[in-house]
């Protein structure tokens, strides 16, 4: 297949698949999702992606519909009906489908599964930023289908030819950005937001991480603020799909690359994870 | 027709309707939606209700794919189709279809409209209410299906046995429930949130306050604190299908019910009103 679509046990080609009106999806983005990586047909950092919906969803009071192993072995099983093995996983779960209402309906919850041939954003060129206010609610640790501020967000930044938006909250706190973490290295060290409610647990985050800490490169996980943002030494941005990438530029002025150093020792540290997981 | 879907022209009943699972909706809750009660084949407040829906729209950059007076025609026109003329009409534009990605597709937008029978709340019977925190996004003036907060409140209320959640922001500003607004009168005057970006500027509100100037009662539209309500002499929730509500309790305790006459006299002008234009 091409582009693969599934609902509920149903498979088609993705630009065909229909769902029901009634799915809550529709209604109220009532659902959690996740997005992985596929090479060569080997997901990467499966287990960490179906726990971290699991959370998702027990944090909503959704009960995914199927076990943690389940839920592997179809991904898994899927993918191999794809026409190429370089891949991104997409899967969510909705609270259900019925009359509109907003308390719970009483049927089950329901999954999706999206895969499209697609490869790794290889971090290679320097990426420019903008920020803007980040008006997000107040659960951004929980990976839901309500997106609204990161489409309008995503959006300003194509809009001003950048890649990514870095939002902040009142008073100048730094969170994450549109679609992706955001951290920065000053005086050597990787500083990045603790995961509270504001932002995301990014698995490519923790992988970072755990680069820096292989590297020896010293993590402080307090929150920064745009000033700082501004001033670093470097500006890294990670996501699945585009899991070290490096700015050079925020609202047009020139910003970070000053420690190419640690910035290539920890890109070839991710990649070098990312590509031997996947070989 | 007994539960009526549309969907960019087509017409089924709503139970076995769907929709491209690439619709924006289904990955983002990408889009914005209006609610109005029909009685005898009358919409009431049609021109209110498709007004807000363009200027939410116009807020998240939406196109909405035909001009108001052929949403008009068409939601007249489906509502013909039914086998009951007392429905809640539902409709709302999301933003076009496309493979998933956060900034704007490029096709246009998608309009979706569901008519089901429904007969309005009559407010006969006081109700009672819960408090929780306000979590949503910072632009909660605009009506999107970005809604999982709204729906973890209401199911809280409705787990609680109540009717409505009431929402206040931290440092404990109320301002408004899961799905309606929410109004106090204090000696003798009718006390309601500005419309502000922390409140859907009620078109029931719109009512009740006209309804207030008509009889002589102040309104004074500064914000007011979760202990203002506790003290409250009448507490009044407003929605499309429930348009003049009175509670009796907040929490567990005895609240507002101490001016029945204001009550009465509101209660009758917004069903007044209701009934006479739906007649």
């Amino acid at each position: 297949m091409k582009e693969l679509g599934y609902y509920n046990g149903t498979i088609g080609e993705l630009n065909e698949m229909t769902v029901p009106m009634n799915d809550r999806a529709c209604w109220f983005g009532d659902g959690v999702y996740e997005a992985a990586m596929v090479r060569k047909f080997h997901y990467f950092a499966l287990d960490e992606h179906i726990d971290r919906l699991f959370r998702s969803a027990a944090k909503l009071e959704i009960t995914v519909p199927m076990g943690k192993d389940a839920l592997k072995t179809l991904l898994n099983d899927l993918a191999k009906k794809m026409d190429t093995g370089n891949l991104m996983a997409y899967w969510q779960v909705t609270r259900g489908s019925g009359p509109r209402g907003h308390a719970f309906p009483e049927g089950p919850a329901n999954l999706w599964v999206t895969l499209r041939p697609k490869e790794i954003n290889p971090g290679s060129e320097p990426i420019s930023l903008i920020t803007d206010e980040d008006i997000r609610f107040l659960h951004c640790d929980i990976k839901t289908l309500n997106l609204i501020p990161s489409v309008m967000a995503a959006e300003k930044a194509k809009q001003a030819g950048c890649y990514e938006c870095v939002l902040y909250r009142t008073g100048g706190r730094v969170t994450e950005c549109s679609h992706s973490n955001v951290h920065i290295i000053r005086d050597g060290v990787f500083r990045t937001a603790p995961t509270d409610n504001l932002i995301l647990a990014g698995i490519a985050r923790a992988h970072l991480i755990a680069a820096c800490k292989r590297l020896g490169i010293p993590v402080d996980e307090t929150p920064f603020t745009v000033d700082e943002l501004m001033a670093a030494d470097e500006i890294i941005t990670s996501s699945s799909t585009a899991p070290c990438s490096r700015a050079c530029q925020v609202n047009g002025q020139a910003a970070g690359m000053k420690r190419e150093d640690l910035f290539k020792a920890l890109h070839k540290a991710v990649f070098d994870e990312y590509y031997s997981a996947t070989e």
